[in-house]
């Protein structure tokens, strides 16, 4: 995410300050006193995977460059109920102004690389890659994508635009696999992937026939699967070959053994369970320091 | 929302179908035919109540003003698993590129309206009004608020700007609960309400002599709440009250039996468990239309 | 202004220089040395209030943040004409592209400040609120409210969107005084408050039968606006009211005796008379610094 | 204006709107049905030269492509009180929520027409030019030339890019004011005219020995003034001048005798005296229509 | 470029138009009738391919959506000097406000599709694709990369987001050929390519061992290249190998003959040689229409 | 240009590097430890003037406020071959994010410099300024007209919006020549210039008859050139006399020896032969420094 394209999420929290603060934060800056100086104590108040501190000192960097925000813990860590995750130093009105922004920001992204953590535990001693899907809420994707990274998991194309995924619209619209992936290889660049979607033999053998750089079976039983990663790798071993359907924690190793590569999970980002963060103010003349 | 402010909604689904569509969609662009026409039917894949229909069509017109979109659906309808949602019509290309944007935000919402739904028939023959918090997605407040008051709860404040709430962290900044809101209403315009929060009728008894508009009892029993209902109203019948705390689908009920006016409900917002929503596209030849 | 929302303003200004500088100040750039240095004075030229201070700081902050910009007086101080508010040092570059956006903008809240210390001055003694309204310069309302308090008065609503104010449009639109107020209630979040204008008493009978938060008497006269407060007060303490009307400097003594809480003046910001002030420039070596 | 750059104008209607309506207009949208359509009459209170019809249309446009905004006077007419200007036809809501914003700019538009026609009458039957300043509003520059024009007076130059205009710091910056004219020819665009200000006979003759194309007698007696014209359009005819200082309806015409083509006045666009001017709602079904 | 993302082309030409309009055209707005009506005839004025006209179309929609704009030949086309390209027609001063913006952009494009299709032809019989690189105008990436396309050559990668390009840099950056390789697959999503640029046949050993998704071959002689191809596809003949260097319209056809199967050209953007087009205007009544 | 306007050099390297990096540099991230220090050489390829130092300066400063650069060479210089022109030191990761965008800019404006410089020099020892004309880059305007500036040569009007150019269009809108100057010089600024273009001596004695400030000659013989200067000279000697026509470094001093004050040449900036340029990266340890 920082390390991606840091421009893009200062001009979103740019904008989501502004959702909150609107004309002006009326109770901070009626109560709170100009010079009053604080210290905030992130903590969390349930176990999971903390994901999100970048994104926490940048929100409080926007509001008040002058806070001095410090990570007390490593980001993809495992934290435990009562863990300090940082410590946020300065103006408390800034810090007040910074709050909400910053754990609504957290609790998503660590909710997101906790139940990708959850995921990729269940994966254990397989090759098999664990990958996010498109359903991201609209525009926190590059946040939400990167939270699976942390958690442990893998991403699938960033968007419409770095990789053709035919599905069965497209197969349609082109009328058929075959020309779907040719009409789609004569017309990208010579740098993109093309994946084609199956959902039985017939299919893919016709998307063989035409070479895709990734397969993916939809909604295939483990037993077909395994029979189709064998068709492919015999075929031409450098094919990705991607599983999809409705993989839960139970399902998921089961799917894995099928021999397939990748395996795209659309919950690790649809239904978000947030984890739960606060922030403690103590003053600073309160707290002795 | 839409009657909100439409120019704040279609900002937002700019930036949004930015994100998804970068450089531009290498597979629709190349396996569809740029004249191909088609009819994409949105239908709900697990029961719930439907919020975003608008936001949908929103999105659809962003894509492309030709495209029909047609609810099939009152907003806020009880929706069962198949049940059609909305049609939407014209070229197959701006169907497909409007697709994900508009099932993501679909999705999320209606997931908030059915769990505000939940909520609210837990509350059913009570005068209690339930309410939502700032716990939002960042840059979906306004769209997240909306789906709350289409599954039948009310919305609290829109941000920090547009009423004062004051909380544990104010108190201490002001140096107690008379000053803060003293503070408060020496300052801010008379068209503004003052909320304060209470832990303890020490602090109820603090609050009450300097008559704020709204009194929220954080975390209180719900004895102590009864108690306190009692008092607030004896002295002042025109203060709300308010009351929150881990409210669950179970609690709920005991809750607004205190005589508490209003229950705010993080969660509502909070982790989102979306509405299973998808769309069909079927070419018009095919269809037989 | 600036404790209230600072990017805000910030946006503004950038937005405010580029109208000014477009493709560059072509007099400076061409006959100023790019290193060369002075000292601005702001001073005054007429008596009255100074507001602006902390904005002439952000222009001047944003054009060039070397250089150093010194208040010499405190925001909301009585001045005289010749004396000085405030000295900026550095680049005689940046100085000079700074120099017109501050001054518009220090003369036009100065102005604002001045006229409105009047208002104040003349309801000495009394407890009446001075409230300014929505009739502000596009683009600047947050500023011209801010210059209302610094000169003494209140500020009224900040826009739509903070407070329900329901006028003559309204009652017709929604069939009666009794069902805006209901209708209003019903939807709004009980943050909020909700304010009605009435004309004579059949309107205030009907208002207070539906108990707003505030009633803003409309153009009455000080004999009907004594007896109105008596009746709204005997009823009901806790509504606030306000008075509006052709206020003047002359009249408003008589309407703060009537006894109402809150006196609304559009004059405030709607005429605006800029406060004069200039920039003198002294190189250094010329000023002996 | 809306001749000069239309897509300038809509961003900062955009913008205007956004400051009044934020998160939405919370008293219309709950008290006016969503379908109630009414007809608006746009009438003047006091006596002026009305100045921002089309602005006014491009408001209402811009909240809803629906309505039908119809003007009933000319641009720049001179107007009685209670006449009606233009009438707005449509959906109520949308009628309301553009309603403050049109006004505020209509109110303001119209008052600096009004103040420059008076300029401009005092003139009459002489050929001298009565031009603006860069005393603007910050963000409505080119609305004010405009409505400058519409008074009948003319603009000087629109910002700091698009002439030089040598003033006192320039001269000190560039060491006198024949090499600042020289050092502003040698670089700018032969495209671009070069004004000088001049403050007495000694400044007068070493600026016409660097031939500028306009010299601006800077608060220069009238007779010293016409002095100055003759030296000026004895050396160099084609030169302009341009006269300056405070300005007033009585001193105006004295000034214009001296022979100077061009007369500026600060206060035309400095302190502006709005026109007061209301929207009236008529229920369609009321008024019979 | 329209078929890939519509949206940021209008960003763009929104920000073109208001680099050259400014506070306004001064020239048009003063000589041209409010409400006369032209025809502008687009023609060429030397040979070559036209590429444009969609963008041309776009920017005569956005300075006024009632100019009525036809293409007479089609995108693409092979046109010589004389050749009509389109016809606009409307209001003469909305012709005039678009029409060097428009004529900029399709001059620059055509002469961008008039290279490309030369070096294309020099390719004609050969199977080797001809693609562009990053070297293009900053802000006109997508408009360039489309013009390459329209003149008959492919794109490489549309920015540093969508493939792995490994060059030099990165190769000293990683510690090795194999570590860069591998380093870059361990993090990437599996839909995405990875390209590695080899100078020498040890650098192609180490990166075949590491199996890369092309192999980019910088520099060598055409022996060099023929040889490289053959170790290449023996051992994996799925990877795509790119050639690249000094190419020019001589050398290209040797080049091609290596057997590689991409040449990348940076000079296709990177130098643009306009193409001479302009508008005449026929006014209507001249024209006889 | 940075002397211009420097904050809308950097909203467009915003956009600039937003276009280049998008979703995120896959490369660098992935292959460039966090934190590697690395040195960057820019040299110049081929022998020519450089321009750009400064926006190269502020690429790297948008990218990473921590990258130290420092320029080699003056802006201007007049390099050869292998010149090293600047250094930048700091992050690996940040230089590489730079690069393209800095080398693609310097390369551009470098060329033109290149290119003005050789105009220049074929005009040496002659009073004639050589100009540059609105055939420039979408978006690049002020950089490309700073870049003729560094060449040594001038600058024509910088938009619609800065100066009166009557062309053959405008003449036959207004209906003739004298008409088309009069309508100009009564609706426009008195501080800006009128320009006239004429084709023969019917309409230079016309134009002459009207006292433009400039009379552009356009593509007339060097005979009839020389004539025009006498005619207009002898008549009004300030105005200026600018040529054009298809004007080549061949017939550029003829063209100069006419008498003419300016010569306008489109393709300065039209077709630009970039020159080239290259960052080499040396790691900090290897360049032992």
């Amino acid at each position: 995410m920082f390390e991606w394209n840091g421009e893009l999420v200062r001009k979103n929290i740019k904008l989501w300050l502004e959702e909150d603060i609107g004309s002006g934060d009326v109770t901070t800056m009626t109560t709170i006193p100009l010079d009053q100086r604080s210290k905030g104590i992130v903590h969390v108040k349930e176990d999971g995977i903390v994901a999100g501190l970048p994104i926490a000192a940048a929100v409080f960097a926007e509001v008040d460059p002058d806070l001095l925000f410090e990570p007390k813990v490593q980001e993809g860590t495992s934290v435990k109920k009562g863990d300090i995750l940082a410590v946020v130093e300065g103006s408390t009105r800034s810090i007040l102004l910074g709050e909400r922004l910053s754990l609504n920001l957290m609790q998503r992204l660590s909710g997101i690389a906790t139940r990708t953590r959850e995921y990729v535990d269940a994966l254990e001693g397989l090759p098999t890659r664990l990958v996010d899907t498109r359903k991201t809420t609209p525009g926190h994707r590059l946040l939400e994508k990167y939270a699976v990274r942390v958690g442990g998991g893998y991403n699938h194309r960033f968007g419409l635009y770095d990789a053709v995924m035919i599905k069965d619209n497209h197969i349609k619209g082109a009328g058929g696999i075959v020309k779907a992936i040719q009409a789609a290889r004569s017309q990208i660049p010579h740098t993109m992937k093309i994946e084609v979607e199956v959902e039985n033999f017939t299919q893919l053998n016709e998307a063989l026939s035409a070479m895709p750089d990734i397969i993916m079976l939809d909604n295939m039983s483990p037993e077909a699967m395994t029979e189709a990663v064998v068709i492919i790798k015999s075929k031409a071993p450098h094919i990705v070959v991607e599983g999809s359907g409705s993989v839960t924690l139970q399902t998921i190793k089961a799917l894995a053994q099928t021999g397939i590569d990748v395996i795209s999970v659309g919950r690790l980002t649809y239904s978000v369970s947030a984890l739960d963060i606060s922030l403690d103010l103590n003053e600073r003349k309160e707290s002795g320091l």
